[in-house]
């Protein structure tokens, strides 16, 4: 086991969910890499193979359009995530980065103050060093359930 | 990163959330500085700059009165608390201590044994070094849902 | 505080949480030492002291059957789950391993999609050096709530 990659996969991991938990929505495209790729999609559909995503970005560019799209329509104002990520389970680590798979947990909190568990799952990353950044290369939101809220456009 | 420091910080976040949900209260304020500080408040409360707190504490000897008072009202068990702490976010480290950002959710267990997500936010600390201990000088538990539950008098 | 057998007894408990999360329930006996014990039981018992277990098993073989029958009764297809496991509280470290404490949550998602918050405990571990593996010598799962979902079957 390498304990100082494993910290730092986990530190970067904390960083993001904070980050959109603090509705700093902004930064998010900067935990990617220019070229990052980030993709939501179901357990289901991940087993079988299946190419179908709930969002798919291939670039930093486009998570700023979303980031903007998602301020203009005003939809994060209403509601607060907490999301509560699991230490990563790093699977592979050649030459740049590392393969990380981590379970999350997010609690969704309406305005009304009403919390529920709005999603679980697990990520699969592949991690690098951007300049000496940890930075996503690849995230992919692999979530449990099939039931998907028409607002999950907000990042996971 | 200092590694050890923030494997140092988890350790007294995991130590503190199981002194609470293994109803180890009297061992509670002992998690604290002598003139440590302890505030409940909200999100919306903080973000907005208001000095409202649900409860705020400025000393061990207010919350050891604290625990007094509910094990007197025997609230405490009625039901148990169940802490998840993310890894803690150290944002400064000069000198004594280190100041941590931690996220969090607490499922309750009432006595009927129905489990509900309770309570999530996150914990802005101040952790210092105490005679050779890591202790709170001050703990603000921020609460994402501003739904307060009257029987909030217990810790979190 | 030995911060390499934190990390370990760490990476022990996420690759268990995962695997089961995963349906890979065919490792999960691995897991343990050949004559590895596995108990689950309630808060209540366990502090009261009774012997009471909803299972106890007393080596991997019947671990093995376990699984067995899981797959028999295909009682697992119908759902997943996802467990959230807290950094350990190692309280224990002599000789050939170390006795861990836990505090874990799950939530259980069903095939219709539905997620809930189905468990919530500590497990109180003691982890060895099986061959140079980190393994379960025994974990006891403690469940904060009494009320018992007749699936519990499933490993937690």
């Amino acid at each position: 086991m390498n304990f100082e990659l494993q910290l730092k996969v986990q530190d970067l991991n904390v960083r993001y969910a904070q980050a959109i938990d603090d509705n700093q929505l902004e930064a998010w495209p900067d935990f990617f890499t220019e070229d990052g790729r980030y993709r939501v999609t179901t357990a289901e559909n991940f087993e079988r193979g299946l190419p179908l995503s709930m969002i798919y970005a291939t670039s930093r560019a486009m998570l700023r359009d979303r980031v903007r799209s998602l301020r203009d329509a005003n939809v994060y104002e209403a509601q607060r995530y907490r999301h509560i990520v699991a230490p990563p389970l790093l699977t592979e680590d050649k030459g740049r980065g590392a393969r990380a798979r981590t379970g999350f947990l997010v609690a969704r909190i309406m305005h009304t103050g009403e919390t529920t568990l709005f999603a679980s799952g697990r990520y699969e990353d592949h991690v690098v060093l951007d300049d000496g950044v940890a930075r996503f290369a690849e995230k992919v939101v692999i979530l449990d359930s099939r039931l998907i809220d028409t607002l999950l456009a907000i990042p996971l």
